[in-house]
């Protein structure tokens, strides 16, 4: 327990200098000529969210021997900022109306104001990146680039019960995977670390951000009222997640055809239907079962890493991450 | 004459170049992972367009005495590509159906995959700038943030009687200008010249800049359909334009009143009015005055530099620009 509560503080130590620099990051904004952008893109900046992303990338660095998180607070910054800007313009096209308990931007601006506040969160996004070396640009930019390509995948496979497992992977390699890979690979070179531990650190990102993207596929199909957490949002979409790729591969004949019918015609009444086919495929055991998998692939990366504090902590983040309900 | 066609030839040259550099680019996206979201970008990057922003990116380089223009490629692609992310979404607000001669992405392919598209030149042009020193890479997404500024404040300004000259200055720097400016001082930097030349060049690029800016304004209220220039696109939306904001404040009593009126409820049979009015109050030549106070300002910088073949090319693309019709 005094364990546990010593990690919280730890993590929150970490946290709380990230937030500072994000907040002297908008303070210095609002007083310059950027002031009416920022007035838009502050409300999500500031609304909280998770901050995973610049959390593996402060304990990244250390982890891989960084001793002064000023060095990295730049990166970590980016990947908040451009990690804001794609969900500024993601629920536009999804035409989400909420987003981090807020009215989107879209939703109570309008969509011009919604995609310039979306740019311009990712100016300030390659700003901060910027300021590395080339081989840190290339990745960050790269990276944004493959969140582009897999959203196009991801469209190209609305709807399409065919989505195969690799078709899965690349999409969300390409939205979620690659910017977790790419800000802890990122920090360790930050840190001056070995290439070595730079492709340790990449990998590390890689099994995160895929245990991270199952657990959200669960928590769609799952929800969780009193976490404010809707649920369905994928299924109505159209949006093939793993679970439901695993059910229409493991399911034949008439269960088959009947999961087929839920999906290409969902509503909210045929909830208890497509759960009774998921109980029969097993698909929920099986991805949290995948969750388990990428989670002890990563913390097994993490041991053959030196011992840190840092270690300890990314440890916390993977393992409790696994667990979260939003 | 002769000395005409060689200035062509001269610019052209510099102009292969860039689109040598730009095709690389483009051939080398489609044969990597990013090919789905290249795709759609390519098309509206090689249609053309003036090329303005890397042309004098190109020759400021030289101008300031640089000598490889192998290294200043990068700025003059970073320059195009930004500017293209930017029309990509200003077209999807602007609800515009045609750019360059084709379609709109958002016409030809929807919402989602033009924002998509958007983000991801926005993801090249940062990989390109920021491949250059600190000062650069902050001059350019600064320049970014204020195209962010620009558009939000030309929006406040829609359809706004009161808008006053100064207002629409900083509308059209933030959204225009900058990007000129910016391209000219940071390709002097990248030819290691001192902060004086740098200095000089983005007055240049800001004179120009407010110049193009001026000639569109009047481009929007002439049209010239040889050239296949619709007109007339600002008025129905509202934009204040300095030709508009420049008659609103000249006339007075009865006129004043049956501007603001044509200009409040304009339709396409209104154009006769609304020229009259123009006439009365003497707005097309004033701004063609104004435009040639930004050139003759423009070529006084040039006068500073160093003697240049650069130098000369530039002074002509800048009398040029005055005449153009598209």
């Amino acid at each position: 327990m005094a364990t546990m509560l010593s990690v919280k503080r730890r993590l929150d130590r970490r946290l709380n200098l990230f937030e500072e620099s994000l907040e002297s990051l908008v303070h210095d904004a609002m007083s310059s000529s950027e002031a009416p952008a920022m007035v838009l893109a502050r409300d999500v900046l500031l609304a909280g969210g998770k901050r995973l992303r610049p959390l593996l990338c402060i304990l990244s660095y250390e982890a891989a021997g960084g001793e002064d998180v000023s060095e990295v607070m730049d990166l970590a910054l980016s990947s908040e900022l451009l990690h804001t800007a794609t969900l500024v313009h993601d629920d536009i096209y999804d035409q989400s109306k909420f987003r981090r308990g807020r009215p989107t931007l879209h939703s109570s601006h309008g969509l011009s104001h919604a995609i310039i506040a979306g740019d311009y969160l990712f100016s300030l996004g390659f700003a901060r990146g910027g300021r590395y070396d080339l081989e840190v640009v290339d990745m960050i930019s790269s990276a944004c680039a493959n969140i582009a390509t897999g959203e196009l995948l991801q469209f190209d496979h609305i709807g399409d019960l065919s989505t195969t497992p690799e078709d899965y992977y690349s999409i969300i390699d390409g939205k979620t995977v690659g910017p977790f890979s790419t800000s802890c690979a990122c920090a360790a070179l930050v840190a001056g670390a070995s290439q070595d531990i730079a492709d340790m650190l990449y990998e590390f990102g890689t099994e995160f951000g895929r245990a991270f993207q199952l657990v959200d596929d669960l928590l769609d199909l799952t929800g969780d009222p009193s976490m404010g957490k809707p649920r369905g949002t994928d299924v109505h979409e159209g949006k093939m997640t793993l679970p439901l790729i695993h059910a229409l591969t493991t399911l034949h004949g008439a269960e088959r055809e009947h999961l087929a019918d839920v999906l290409s015609n969902f509503s909210d009444d045929r909830w208890n239907e497509l759960h009774s086919l998921l109980e029969i495929s097993d698909s929920m055991e099986y991805v949290k079962q995948l969750i388990q998998n990428h989670v002890d692939r990563a913390l097994e990366i993490l041991d053959s890493l030196p011992d840190s504090p840092a270690r300890e902590l990314m440890s916390e983040v993977a393992l409790v991450s696994k667990k979260r309900r939003i």
